[in-house]
């Protein structure tokens, strides 16, 4: 067993670890950290909740349990441990207080509030070795990553179609295209998200919920992602209400997106606010979303507006349900976008993902 | 080592020896033959060409070739030995010659010729065992084994499609959806079909080849499919007439099914015969087509013929190439299926096989 091997067998550990805060740590980006000395594992922490301890400090916690000292081990972390104080103390302050041998980071934080300072701060101290399995955990936290780069959330759309792309029958039928195991799966999506955004026609056509269910999941979820409407004039807004008033979890927060100011009543149940962003430009919209820390944006809504989401270039990531049914052409299509008078020379999109999902076929494109 | 770990390690070898008739032993099965002793691999063999040697009489050569006798060998074959004299004589013969310990047959021949008679006959002088990746062996050759139960060819459609499953703009244009790799492996399928069947439009439209090229295989073909053109009037009859005078390629075999005799000129230059099935029932049609021994019919033809195949019931695989492209709803759509009022409750067909092709995604699909 070389030293190399060993690095990325804890360093994958550690992934695992981070991974388990999927569907509590947003909008902090998940984390996981291993202690090992003499190729024993003393400590495992990862990042539960945003606000609570962050993976380093988890993880030796966690060793200390099971030794008296740190001296001479090494800490393995898939993000670099933060430098500044958040909600918490930074992690290097943590770190420092050991007398650890190596401190070994998969990727650099692109927060700019952090953004090779950590690393800078602890390599005064430790032996530092960077870019372990760097790939894979700059995948895990893409959409974390994304946002910091470019202020605006990593929009995902999400659609569920039959082989010959059909949404649903020329009638409006549309349960069930995709199987269970795809339907299920995307309550996983939700719950990974930070929001999942609608439109007016889907919350006055099918009454949509957005959110996780635990009869889906298999687990009960322990938060849920924003909801976010927009409806210029607020034509939902009683729907909205009636559903958020029938919602026992306090974990539902609802914002719509229109002119219509929000009434007290409305504000006491629960419905965020109502935002006017006063812009159709997409890209717009979704730079004034910022401060609401969304990493994951998921768009679940009719042809029209994914559509306008697409036309605006401002989709990261299409998820797509297909099942093994050919529905014909007169039922209703994915999209609604311009004709096209020539091919593109060019793609723009790739295959990043594809699983069979029992009877159904799941993809992930991304852009090129 | 256990005994069953070399049984399905000798059978996995025979498999891939079979593999290597796919583009040269139709209309016959693929077939792979190893001969082992004390483990020790004696002899390799498999089917290469129609009425040449089948794979266990290659592999008894290539033994003998290595030592004086067999006495004591294990002789592994894909597909149950034929008792019966073909083109060449019965394989249980040239087995029965020499003292094996053992006969170790993959599955049994569903050619009601054999049948399991093969198996009775060696089983008479030698122990036989039978099933070791029998899963495998059936798929090797499904579309062979589907048409000597059904009378009737293995049907495959073959598309290429944009993910919004279009093949092709409003205006016509479609070169190419799809990119080089999928094109390439198109060729492939077209090598190992037994005949490609396309419509009139087709061959008015695309002038279509329908044969399989060196320049996209990187081999040169040793024999080509059947090219089989349905077109009642025989309107395309001058432009197939072209494309055959310009061949210089002798395999070219073109069958025309129409009401048109066929004149000697139209004959002596390759036209192998205008067949008119007097039928536009596809389910006959094929039947009809069954003295031609085509294990696999591909079809490639435009949304109209491919439909009235899934219409008829008729099509047993879907071989579909997927570019991450959107065309647009104003795009050709894969088929002309009829309008469903209803969603089916149960799935036709299931995902067989997929596999990202460079950019593309190639989906296989069968019937459930």
């Amino acid at each position: 067993m070389t030293q190399n091997y060993n690095h990325e067998h804890y360093m994958a550990l550690a992934l695992e670890l981070a991974e388990q805060g999927r569907y509590t740590c947003d909008p902090n980006p998940m984390v996981g950290c291993v202690i090992v000395r003499d190729n024993e594992i003393l400590g495992r922490g990862y990042h539960i909740k945003a606000g609570e301890g962050h993976a380093e400090v988890n993880a030796i916690a966690d060793a200390l349990t099971n030794t008296d000292t740190l001296d001479g081990a090494d800490i393995y972390v898939t993000l670099e441990p933060c430098s500044h104080t958040g909600r918490t103390p930074p992690c290097c302050e943590a770190i420092e207080r050991h007398n650890f041998k190596r401190v070994i980071v998969a990727c650099q934080d692109p927060n700019p509030l952090v953004g090779g300072k950590g690393i800078a701060r602890l390599s005064a101290k430790y032996e530092i070795i960077k870019g372990i399995l760097e790939e894979q955990a700059l995948e895990l936290n893409h959409a974390f990553f994304y946002r910091m780069e470019h202020q605006r959330p990593w929009v995902q759309i999400k659609m569920g179609a039959s082989l010959d792309a059909r949404t649903a029958l020329a009638n409006g039928k549309s349960k069930w295209i995709t199987c269970q195991a795809a339907r299920n799966d995307v309550h996983k999506l939700r719950l990974a998200a930070s929001a999942i955004l609608t439109g007016k026609k889907t919350m006055l056509l099918d009454n949509a919920q957005l959110d996780a269910r635990e009869s889906n999941l298999g687990f009960a979820p322990q938060r849920q992602p924003l909801r976010i409407i927009l409806d210029t004039n607020a034509e939902s807004l009683d729907i909205v209400t009636e559903q958020i008033k029938s919602k026992k979890s306090p974990l539902q927060r609802t914002l719509m997106i229109s002119k219509k100011p929000l009434t007290e009543t409305q504000n006491a149940i629960g419905l965020l606010d109502t935002l006017d962003l006063n812009t159709k430009d997409i890209q717009t919209l979704l730079h004034q979303l910022n401060p609401l820390q969304l990493n994951t944006l998921m768009v679940e809504a009719g042809a029209a507006l994914t559509s306008s989401f697409l036309k605006a270039d401002a989709v990261n990531e299409i998820v797509l349900y297909l099942a093994p049914k050919f529905l014909g052409p007169t039922a209703r299509g994915l999209f609604d976008l311009p004709e096209l008078k020539d091919l593109p020379l060019q793609n723009e999109w790739y295959f990043h993902h594809i699983e069979i999902m029992d009877t159904d076929l799941k993809i992930i494109l991304r852009r090129c």
